[in-house]
């Protein structure tokens, strides 16, 4: 916790005003899209300046006062929650794109640019960033850097991390490094870089970042296949990556299928159900494409893999054909969800989700499980839905016994306990189920290495 | 230095036979195509697996023996020298592929498995591994993670931490880490498998490697374009990125193609001459590709950018249109070049390489100064040949002075000095042209936590 007097100093380290206390923005910008963590920040903080910045991290270290870095606060580990009187740095004002490079393709971004404001001036430059998820209208690029962001374009244009130039960071004490100088090819020692994207700003601060942009994609199609059960999206995924350059390949079950066409605004993608679909996406860049795919439905078809398909002839079916998948999560919100987002190998994807399956319906038939996710990358969104006779605090107590399982499993699996969310708070305690004891030794060491006073978002990603 | 009783030692930790120390193994596996240093190891030891691998890192921290690890021993920089009286562990005989991953397009290696032999395997299963390099008959796995190798590929596919899935290391204290589990998604914490690429066995030895594959590329064709400056270049790069999908830009000036015409083995692309040419290539995917290529380059023409150029119509010519690139290297290597390997972020390469050529022609005229090199990723090559009337030792005390002057071009231009071929010992007294001191002292922090004895080849990227 501070002390008045230590605000009153706070306040002179920034612009007059840019220190708030109200008890509205404490619990405005204390959390993040989690509802686990109550928040409670002391007092947060806007900085306008890398400089305001540094000055905000020595005066922490001075009074030992921990912060906690804030973006968009939508993230879904409570990495970005104050919940422990800590003092939350806003990036909200510095949020300029402050420079574009045409040759180089890079746009450099205060930390507070939202992900869609630097889609929008890719596209007027004539290009592309190709980072792409639900919050995107919200995120902000140095929140996205702090969890490494994904989405559901990885498949063809990978993490966010590998589409940062450059870093500058401010570190636990107070620092400034430059990191990568923005180049395609710089082999001169430990690319620093690295460490700080995805270390969910236990290590420093993003103060800017060069962003690679790319050629915008050319006439997006998409295809929906229903396959008759999982495993057939298996080979289906194998046929079409053999032949075809995916920008996507997305699967939902039956069951989200039929949350998505209950809203009533979305059309159905063709008059047959089927178990499970697969959503797949390439660029049509000419006729030879469009009938490649078609061929390969086909083969698909003759398999037995698809019992029926359709592929978008328009922009207009392009965007409903996505909507059967984007709008899943928050469609099935409102039956207070369990959540959770893991991930393994491609090849295991099968086994996998069928233990998951087999141990929850063993145990809990009374529960509505909803799979979906980025099946071309391994990552699967696992999702529970409260029953409506059970009581909530009963629900999240089996839940936890659920996750418990599912960790287990992901173990087993040696697969990631948190595929692009993060670890932040809500799956801390459960860190050694993906890295080993060494590796936590090893990263809670680099840690104090660039945070000898442990200020920066303490309490995440370990305790 | 190590003692007998020391050697006596290490010899039980592996298979008999497999510790050398006779004088021909101490020559050959103490060097690399560096020439600055002359080799001087104390033995050389052949693990043939991970247990050994760690014995020998915990035989080294006993007795407080520093090791050099070595590969294909084809470095540019001196980091696989054992110049001080190391024990060079070499991975000759961990050579095996060990899987492969058909739905992940993954293959499991040991790190001396040669970068060709898994170019080939690829192929074998109809994929393609796609960092390239003159040096990919000898150079391994281990060793290409361990500079984070680049080549001619990079414009399109990035360097080789792009395509490294999962590490298995042996840090400096003999613990073996499993970093990232081969997933696509894993947001669990520091990415300590980014910290091992490029950091030259400073922090431990890749004991195995799983790397990505991709689709093999299609139909390539190649651009051979004659330019009346070097600054053409950059809007002929700009017109071609923004209508194809390039797999390769580089460029040579005609100082290089009179030496390649001098072979007599390699015929000229066009019948005219011109100051600078640009090399690139495309998937001619279908004919439209084929002809937007072509539209461009007559745009290019148009515009003065380009006075001459071929397009190659066949496999033959492609592979002929290549050899006047990749042939320079070689070909020039008679006339003792100085060679430097530096980039700056790409808009920013013409006014860098021109200061770099008026302050040499400046002071020495009669140098003769080759550019050439990966220009869509602002990576130039600088080679300057030995007038014939210079003595040796002259000429590189005069070299040594370019260095100077070219580092601190570097510096101005915030670029790298060394862009592939990594520090090692040769860039080590340089690194400050390129990395602040803090981050120096970081990654000095950094080495410190895994490898707190410094046994783990000291003296490579700093002292």
């Amino acid at each position: 916790m501070t002390t008045p007097a230590q605000i009153e100093e706070l306040k002179t380290l920034v612009e007059p005003g840019k220190v708030l206390t109200d008890a509205d923005s404490l619990e405005t910008y204390g959390k993040d899209w989690t509802k686990q963590y109550a928040p409670a920040p002391s007092a947060i903080v806007f900085p306008k300046t890398t400089e305001q910045v540094q000055a905000i991290v020595r005066w922490a270290n001075q009074h030992k006062i921990a912060l906690v870095p804030s973006g968009g606060r939508t993230g879904l580990s409570a990495a970005a929650v104050a919940a422990n009187g800590e003092v939350v740095v806003s990036f909200d004002y510095m949020n300029r794109i402050v420079e574009f490079n045409e040759y180089d393709r890079t746009v450099v971004c205060q930390p507070g640019v939202v992900t869609k404001q630097l889609q929008l001036f890719a596209e007027e430059k004539g290009l592309y960033y190709p980072v792409d998820f639900a919050s995107s209208g919200s995120s902000q690029i140095g929140g996205n850097i702090g969890t490494n962001a994904g989405g559901i374009k990885v498949i063809r244009y990978g993490m966010t991390r590998n589409w940062v130039a450059g870093l500058k960071v401010v570190t636990g004490t107070g620092e400034l490094l430059e990191l990568n100088r923005d180049l395609i090819k710089n082999a001169t020692g430990y690319d620093l870089r690295q460490l700080f994207i995805g270390a969910e700003g236990t290590l420093g601060f993003v103060v800017e970042a060069t962003m690679r942009l790319e050629r915008a994609p050319k006439n997006l199609t998409a295809m929906v296949l229903g396959t008759p059960d999982f495993d057939s999206i298996m080979p289906v995924l194998h046929a079409f990556q053999g032949k075809l350059d995916l920008t996507a390949f997305e699967f939902f079950s039956d069951r989200c299928l039929e949350k998505i066409l209950g809203r009533g605004d979305v059309p159905a993608p063709f008059e047959s159900r089927t178990p499970f679909y697969a959503l797949l996406e390439f660029e049509a860049l000419n006729e030879d494409v469009a009938n490649e795919a078609l061929a390969t439905f086909e083969h698909c078809v003759e398999q037995g893999w698809v019992l029926d398909g359709v592929m978008s002839q328009s922009q207009q079916q392009l965007e409903n054909l996505w909507k059967l998948r984007e709008y899943i999560s928050e469609t099935i919100s409102h039956w207070t969800p369990y959540k959770n987002d893991i991930s393994v190998t491609v090849g295991q994807v099968p086994a996998f989700l069928k233990d998951i399956d087999d141990i929850v319906s063993a145990n809990y038939p009374d529960f509505d499980v909803l799979w979906y996710g980025h099946i071309g990358d391994g990552n699967l969104h696992l999702n529970i839905l409260k029953p409506e006779a059970l009581a909530k605090e009963d629900f999240f107590a089996k839940c936890a016994v659920v996750n418990k399982w599912v960790f287990e499993i992901v173990e087993k699996y040696n697969g990631s306990i948190s595929a692009e969310h993060g670890v932040g708070m809500t799956k801390r305690d459960y860190l050694q189920y993906s890295r080993s004891a060494a590796e936590i030794a090893y990263m809670k060491a680099i840690k104090a290495v660039f945070d000898p006073n442990g200020i920066m978002n303490p309490g995440k990603i370990f305790a």
